[in-house]
């Protein structure tokens, strides 16, 4: 069941694009993968590309896709869809717009969008873990408990933001609560080989695995816009610039990115730079555009 | 004049795109147009297309152009490409950021290129007319004297963002000479047709007219990336949402598209929204893209 | 045991200070009341001046002497003790200098002193209560248990302020625990009268009740410089302009004032001006400061 | 030249609080004076305190008195009394509130009273020399030429705040000609001497030299309170800490200060500290509190 990695033309590319990224940091002592799946279901990677990390803020993506299938309007009346020029954890912006968050991508609009998926599901983490296990065909995807109990040990932030937004108003259910999903929904561990697999309907146009319609055409386009935009945090013009796709970063390393119509892409490698974004991640994905001529521009 | 408003296709579908909103823009006495210019340089028009309104902010796109195909790297070191959770014109991140703009379609980014260009050419108003003389093939566009006279009377903001980055020592030329060289490329007569086939070297992958390369592969992609995360004021999320191409507006109401590798279009309608978009020119290109499918997602 | 509130020249003066605005208050169908206590030891008041109310932020006074007394330079490297451009519950500034509150009268800054008289004592509230009632020399002071109960039911926003706060690293106790002392200090039920003889310590140099000194000359007159400068929101300027005392308001309408070597006053009026403080009590403490020509500068 | 520096009490005070401080700057090589003038005429002074320095926002005293002598309401209208939690040439406040200074001692409320100054007299930096010129008794004073062109010269943050201002209709006359007088008004060349005798009508309650009332009782009370919380920069509630007198400083090292009913001080020492504030005319000035208990707390 697991992919081929044969030396296809697309593998070819993918191992050329990686090549010097992964000398760097091999070099670095850093861990390094990276996979790319297509919208016919292969899949090819490089390095590390199956070994399992928590996915972090990548789960935010398949957390919009959820709540964007299930209410798109109800959900963009309380959650914004700008760039914020402040850090993804900044309580300033929150403060200055009476708790509404400015894009589903920074922590606190995630908090809104989990929030959403509560009331929607009654279980939020539980419906994006059973998203990414049916897509990746990966069933084994779970939740780090290890993980999540570290996250809420240090969770003191996110605490002030989810109590931030809840005095405003913009949250049903109770803080304790909507963090517990939050943080159990980041906490999920996949591959670069799962989280490509997974996000293929996104390249696919809203579609799925065994041809089922997740998204709209439209709403697709849009989580895309919205990845664009403001999918890795305060560098989002520059990963605009450099790479050109659709992208969502997190914590842990990951890097996934979308080609529409042809492909989805995971890099990841645990070095971050100054924005929160991995350094050889970025850096294979600026290398396959500029090899492939893939950006969206 | 040269251009053919056939009913090709490409000019069907312009028709379609704009018919329900050039009758709203009708039915509240507002103007309205719309070119495409293809990249083999067919263009097709609807309404008063052909109308010349001073292009305002859309000049920043050529005066980037301009910077970038000097000096990209030179040009990067003084202005950001974040987009800005502020206004357009706000100065509260400049003094946060110590002078430097976050991309250069704020206010304060536009004056620092011009600079640059001013640095290089000698004149950077008349490097900007020069260029888009040359790609619209329209060698009458030209200064509205008019037009400058009325910026400079009540430019008082854009002087407190031009000596605020001056104190910061971003700025090489004297502050009024900046300024008029930035009032007098603002006030530039162009029409959509003249927008669109102007801007098609960013369709075209930085290939001007008669295949002269304007800007490398990388840069125009670039440009196009700026243009999608910053080009659209405080709303370059919700514009990258609605429509998903690469835009860049105007307060007179012009606005300027990009599809990569397919086409370049301009819409123009006087009234705004609260973000200072046409409401008109938005609901066009949205349109457009709906039936066309063509958005970079 | 208590004081008479004979016509003595100073009890002449309050009473023709509060004659205009009492009767303004009783028009509008609001309860007024004033008291002032002298440094000998006698009490006047007029209107509602021994009805009890929950002094909310006027328990900051208290709290903040406790916490000076008790180690002054230690709790100033936690909290400065500059005003404020921002609401008294703004979580923008506490971001901005890395969880160091502005000042100890803005909310983030008497959930750091709560900390420290926490880490102190053991019992923060418990201290202040004490403090109040060997000052005022009523035992009977308590806290609201039903005003406890109100204010954890909608602290959201103070939950997010003690979660900033603890994740800069700046609470020792956990933030349940700070917030609910925090809570009951601020439910001390207290009338005019007991607050101004509770608080003639500070005009008295930091000599208490029995000739007891509870802070030092100097520390005396730092908490009333932290008073006047700090002390009424966001409007401690228009404060110190008409009034020009040290003073400290609180949401329940009450306000306190020092004049150093003279008495202390204080004043209440449920209706609250745009800035948070109590109407009523600003114009009293106005028209007493104008007839009597006490104020500090 | 007049002043007897005859050893009498508070000329005592004045050498004792200066000693220490006095030795520490001469240590560092830093000048060092300091001036007190009483209410009865007397003056006395040790170290350089008759050696004349650019008063710079001293000078924003004296116009503010000027103003509020003219007409105050009109002048609280355009200007606010609160202090900022933003540095003195911060431009952030001044875009949040629409053009309205926080106070009339950072740079952009002074640009403001000097606006008002001039439509009230024709010549706002000759009405202050005039006023100082009077009020200390010495007819030398002036303005400082070279200071004037060096301002000028490296005056970029002070025209974006005045265009800031006059692009929200904050200023009646030009930047230019309001900047000039402001300029001088900071170029004007006083010594400690010279500034505490001019400044005894605040410590008299608006009465000038040869009993000439300047401001009403009120006024002058109303000066000193917006001295005391606004007068030393981003400092001011340290500095009412401190020394608890309404004080004023000044970037050449000038420090201005009145204890109401008694002098007013006046220190001067080059050496600034990160706020702005001279290091040592606060300590003599907190030296001479902490012997004489003169504050006004």
């Amino acid at each position: 069941v697991t992919a081929p990695a044969l030396p296809t033309p697309l593998g070819d590319l993918l191992e050329r694009s990686a090549a010097d990224v992964a000398a760097a940091a091999d070099a670095a002592g850093d861990g390094f993968g990276m996979a790319v799946a297509t919208l016919d279901g292969d899949v090819h990677g490089v390095g590390e590309w199956e070994r399992a990390f928590p996915i972090q803020s990548i789960s935010k993506v398949f957390g919009l896709a959820l709540a964007v299938a299930h209410d798109g309007p109800a959900l963009w009346r309380r959650v914004g869809r700008e760039p914020s020029g402040d850090p993804f954890n900044s309580l300033m912006q929150l403060e200055r717009d009476a708790g509404v968050p400015r894009n589903p991508f920074v922590n606190a609009g995630a908090i809104v969008v989990t929030d959403v998926l509560l009331a929607a599901t009654g279980d939020a983490a539980g419906a994006i873990r059973d998203l990414v296990r049916e897509q990746s065909g990966n069933p084994g995807i779970d939740v780090d408990a290890a993980v999540v109990a570290a996250e809420a040990a240090r969770g003191d932030r996110n605490a002030a933001i989810a109590h931030l937004i809840s005095g405003y108003g913009n949250l049903t259910a109770s803080v304790g609560v909507v963090l517990d999903h939050y943080d159990r929904a980041c906490a999920l561990r996949m591959s670069c080989r799962d989280l490509a697999v997974a996000a293929t309907f996104l390249a696919r146009h809203g579609v799925g695995r065994r041809g089922v319609r997740l998204l709209s055409r439209s709403d697709a386009k849009r989580v895309n816009a919205v990845m664009l935009t403001c999918g890795t945090y305060d560098a989002a013009g520059e990963f605009a610039y450099r790479v050109g796709l659709p992208g969502k970063s997190g914590v842990s390393g990951g890097l996934l990115a979308i080609v529409p119509g042809r492909c989805a892409l995971c890099a990841w490698s645990p070095r971050l730079d100054a924005a929160g974004n991995s350094v050889a991640a970025v850096a294979a994905l600026d290398a396959f555009t500029t090899l492939s001529g893939w950006s969206v521009f």
